[in-house]
């Protein structure tokens, strides 16, 4: 259930998509895969000494994927050290917890947690560590692409990378080849989510373009990973998939993506991440408001 | 339906009110009514398509006036262009989806959204805008008036105008004669409300007045529309109109008042504006509080 | 039940608890003894004006301890005038109308409003403070202890001070002889109280030092207020006492400690202060998660 905790990160619980994801994050940086490899196993661990359910969470791998992505984003956003271990272990502990507070907060409204307990954790864990002179000591620098590189001329390779990129940022990975296997992972989940991830990616992408983003962060799949989780979430996950909510991802998707500059600005000012917060809230917002459409329903 | 939506804005289901403040939003200026009139027909066409009961919300306008507020505020903070025509298109439809998310989210306590949706709409709108060169260039300059004139002393001019503005103000409209064509629409819907309205609208800026707000702000109403809603809300809207609710809808439309101030720093940091977001708050605490106080009612 | 709205500041309904804990705000300076009365008087009376049931809640003190700290907060970031009467007064009226709300809120889920809405009152009035002239002109200087004396290295009298002074720091009071009063008051509840307590202040102490924070602000008590709150409440106060909930405990105390960084960072931009933000937000995550974990349960 550890593999099937990675492969929970985008809504499936097939081991073998997990180990397709496993390999991803390995291609991405040996740490990645280390330290995702490590809060996926703590936060499963925790659930399971603190007795959650076994066979309607813990087995399913619903209790690692948060962990996993709290790993990742700390082996991002810290150095590689023994206290960065700390922190994820520690980190992935607070992740069960929260997983659980805001499963039984969101139940009344058969909403579940989602990976907000990875943006709770991540953005109090970056925001916080600057009081602290041995975790910001190792704060590595991440600033967006656009730093560099500033301009909104979009090119076909800006297209073409930020595309499969914006799969691949899902696990905060912005390679286009890493980005390429995840996808490999999610058609073999099932063609239909490897096609609904595609178009919401790019889907992202031609929002963020309409908009005048950066073109390096377009490029690197920044607008895209948000509207990928959404356009899962929404077609075929959570909601029932017909035209009608085919229409319905669709604006989840484009949300999503206009959100992430608003968010982004937000933490700015704290020195915070995205992360996959407009997801989450959109995710929220869209599944929620389902009891009063007559022409949606949820799976 | 349409104009029952401008009206809600208010609380009112009176088609005719909704009439009379469209004519004073197209006196504020023309933008104000047609992107207003925008906002209304998407965010109803929307919650219809989409299946919201007709008799118990639509035809009400229930589903009109957050889209009616997020016309006139993009139509405020941005520039009048086609991006923004479709900026507020968009807007509208996800207001829409915010709607009955928050809707069904608050259920559970019997309170609504109130115009909260415009608040999370515009909020991320204009934060957000900041990322995007193609919106960004269209920001209009929106600073307080107290900018170009500082100062706390204030004239019988200040004291007039602004109690009339600060009625105005609830549909973002700063100059005194459409605050007093506003009030015409609230003592049409019934000379209680418009009293209420009026009352409310000079609490808040002798509120302002007595913490030391600058002048010109209190003059141009900014301290008073938040209260105009909160009293109006709390007394004989969601609360039943009694003594004892008179002094609570007081206490509420003095809080109100004073938390703008708090809300406009804490967003003055990320680039925002207070909006309707003391209102929403205020209001949602004053309202699921009742419950426990045996000597207040909800209507 | 004014000395037991003290004493509910810990979870305690006991009035002579509520007595040291007056004489230990009195030690600290006559002004946080006078506010904090004013503060829990007017909260009192505001809930039993209202109509709150008396014996469930008014006798036991549960309506009076965020006026407390309301007073006692803004006695201290204000200066001592006869507007910070008026704020404490309008601001203990507020809490109150508040306590309420998230009471009835937090139900469905069997959680209590906590001190959060101290922290929303005071929060909204010292970041609001800055607007208005008349309030802005007291604000008092409150910068952290590390302000003026920057440095990790811990020295012996940072650590038993700073033990102390978690405690004290509970009602915002930094010297260590008021904790020490404090932490007399906690073992005349109970000595098991008492333990917790002391426990819980030298686990966040030791996590603010492992994590590098600032000696003198650690000495302060600045990482152990949160943790003696949290630790108090999630062992033997709101959770069963047994082996697992201790480790419980200690992780929500380890997590208070570790986001009260986090917050201050937040607030430090908006000019707020962390308050008890961190034991809120901790304690509700902690218990909302309960009834997913099959070895813990709720007392």
């Amino acid at each position: 259930m550890i593999l099937r905790g990675v492969a929970q990160v985008v809504f499936q619980p097939n081991p073998w998509v997990g180990l397709v994801f496993l390999v991803a994050l390995f291609v991405g940086g040996w740490r990645f895969g280390v330290f995702g490899l490590l809060g996926t196993v703590t936060a499963t661990l925790t659930a399971h000494l603190l007795g959650v359910s076994w066979s309607d969470r813990v087995a399913l791998g619903l209790e690692g994927f948060s962990g996993t992505l709290i790993g990742v984003g700390l082996a991002l956003y810290f150095d590689v050290s023994w206290l960065t271990v700390l922190l994820v272990i520690f980190g992935a502990v607070a992740g069960s917890v929260l997983t659980s507070a805001l499963n039984v907060l969101l139940m009344p409204y058969k909403l579940s947690a989602l990976t907000a307990p990875f943006c709770v954790i991540t953005t109090v864990m970056v925001v916080g560590g600057s009081s602290f002179s041995r975790v910001w000591a190792r704060q590595v620098s991440t600033a967006a692409p656009s730093a560099t590189a500033p301009g909104t001329g979009m090119s076909w390779d800006h297209l073409w990378r930020g595309t499969f990129s914006g799969i691949g940022q899902v696990f905060l990975q912005g390679q286009w080849y890493v980005g390429l296997i995840f996808l490999a992972g999610l058609v073999l989940a099932g063609w239909r989510v490897g096609l609904v991830a595609l178009v919401s990616s790019l889907t992202g992408l031609i929002t963020g373009w309409v908009l005048g983003a950066q073109a390096a962060d377009l490029g690197a799949g920044l607008y895209g990973y948000n509207s990928v989780l959404t356009g899962v979430a929404l077609f075929g996950t959570f909601v029932v998939a017909t035209p009608v909510s085919a229409g319905y991802a669709l604006v989840g998707a484009v949300a999503a993506a206009g959100l992430t500059a608003g968010i982004s600005n937000l933490f700015a000012v704290a020195g915070g991440h995205t992360l996959t917060w407009p997801f989450v809230l959109v995710t929220w917002t869209f599944l929620a408001a389902v009891p009063m459409f007559s022409r949606i329903a949820r799976a």
